[in-house]
């Protein structure tokens, strides 16, 4: 019934140009340690090329291994969350994998639930992108030994292999690109504080602000209780209320920023021309908001498939240390931004 | 380390006034058929109400049952997916089921590939939101005896239960919307004709439009090539440059509508001005896009618990006959449409 013959391991043996033994050794995680480690991402890079699959039953019958990953996410229906999925399960499929994925909606008790449920289905490792800076259960789950990599956000002090952004190079950006257009007082709606993506992008903020002889005044910034447009209208609300001073707005995330919006609307604020706001992730369909949104772009997809690259080389070399990659981000400059108003 | 102690069986059985054993039975999918299905039905709502969560060990032990379910999905990165997800995913983890999801991208090979993969991890059943109007993959698997629900799309013909968004009231509601307003040359973007939601919002925008008495042009329908933005501003293109005269479109569905928003950027149209444009599903952020877009919304999360249920009733009891769901839709007027211009 298909169209073109699926390609054999004896293809991308010949196109790696390796013997189908160490193809085959590469391509299963189980083995892969045997094999040269540049030899084994060759062949994992022929065999995505070629749209190479395993078959998950030969495998598991020989390494009685289920084959499974976990991906522990805070829910699926935030748009920041979906690439990263996609990134990890591209890869995870062409080694083999599939991915059981659990949503935690950020609650600590639904989260244990769902990481046990996950364990008691004999998931082979986690990639876990709900971590806080205080976590004990992914301290206990390191403790016991369970291979994980975290994905977008990390724990602190904990020795755990991350991919995250590269978050205060972003804001760094987004503050250096508003004074280029001419803004001293600038605002800075950050992100949850028990998150590392809240406290390093605040941090950042204040370090630019500092380093760019800006006025470093602490009213500025105001921390949300949440990760969302509504507490991101909130936040602005008060300090709006509260008389402050400033011409432009950089927002912990994609969502606050378009709280700002909200907030605009109530109250007849013009965007940009008398608040400008830069957002952080670069969600889809922000190209056509009211006005379309400036914002730092975070490459989910290769955030999510380094991810799993990460923790199939932990599950060949479980005494391998701790490797963290920062991902470099840029800036998409769009309507939201624009000089302030002369005075 | 909980706040609260976890509800155990027992307090299931006690609210909902049956003994535990009942309730065991009513909570394990291999054994609800030997309890009344209301009372089944009960004990499982009151089991969400509660967040009662079984042990997938100690049922394993039981029943030698996998305890997943495959979703087979197009693509993740697509917004109308995430909450699909999310809805299976609520019932099925009160059912204590886990899901693997897979992404297709609409290729028939990677599809065959996908469900191959999951059937060899023995799952359960299929979720499948990817039928199109002749699929052979799903008629061979239904003769094969895999247990499965169609979610969003159904296949022609074929005896599978599924759980559909009323589309044919939908598009109506778009069309009286449009004619109220005073439109009379309405334009319909319509979804690639090998999808289900294609050929029947086509065919309701017809018989809409006859049975109001309007223009009834074959040229004022064109069939988009993909449910994309690219897609649908290619079409709209067409129909402007063949210089037809329409003062709204019903587009296909909101990615389709997006795409009629960058047309009018490129040509200087302005909507609501000039064209009317109502999109259908509701996609997150539409009421910030320039201008908020008026479209019919779907219960996304709605539809997939209830596909969910769907499947776990099919699996106690193989032999019912297959249920299919038409959910109700509603109408979101935003800023998109308006009376046409006075000529």
């Amino acid at each position: 019934m298909r169209g073109m013959p699926t390609p054999t391991l004896r293809d991308v043996a010949e196109a790696a140009g390796v013997h189908a033994a160490t193809a085959s050794r590469a391509l299963n995680p189980a083995t892969r340690g045997l094999v040269n480690a540049d030899t084994a991402r060759r062949v994992i890079k022929v065999a995505e090329t070629l749209g190479y699959r395993p078959n998950p039953i030969a495998r598991g019958l020989k390494t009685a291994k289920s084959g499974t990953i976990g991906l522990v996410i805070p829910d699926l229906t935030n748009p920041l969350f979906p690439p990263i999925v996609r990134g990890i399960e591209r890869v995870l499929e062409t080694a083999g994998y599939s991915a059981l994925i659990v949503n935690t909606d950020n609650d600590e008790k639904r989260e244990r639930a769902q990481v046990e449920s996950l364990l008691s289905r004999q998931v082979e490792g986690l990639i876990v992108a709900t971590a806080l800076v205080e976590h004990p259960l992914l301290e206990q789950l390191r403790r016991e030994g369970v291979v994980m990599v975290m994905v977008n956000r990390r724990p602190d002090a904990l020795d755990i292999p991350a991919i995250v952004p590269d978050d205060a190079a972003g804001v760094e950006m987004a503050v250096r690109h508003l004074v280029s257009l001419g803004h001293r007082r600038i605002a800075h709606l950050a992100g949850p504080a028990n998150t590392s993506t809240g406290v390093v992008r605040a941090r950042a903020f204040r370090n630019t602000v500092r380093e760019l002889g800006l006025d470093d005044d602490p009213a500025l910034v105001t921390i949300c209780r949440y990760w969302t447009e509504d507490a991101g209208a909130e936040a602005l609300r008060e300090m709006l209320d509260d008389g402050l001073d400033f011409t432009a707005v950089v927002a912990g995330n994609d969502l606050i920023a378009l709280g700002c919006y909200d907030v605009f609307g109530e109250r007849g604020i013009d965007c940009p021309d008398e608040i400008s706001v830069v957002g952080f992730n670069d969600m889809p369909f922000l190209d056509k908001l009211r006005p379309p949104l400036t914002t730092v772009a975070i490459p989910h997809q290769d955030i999510g498939a380094e991810a799993a690259r990460l923790l199939l080389d932990s599950l060949a070399d479980p005494d391998r240390s701790a490797r963290s990659v920062l991902f470099p981000l840029s800036l998409v400059v769009r309507g939201s931004t624009a000089a302030p108003r002369a005075v």
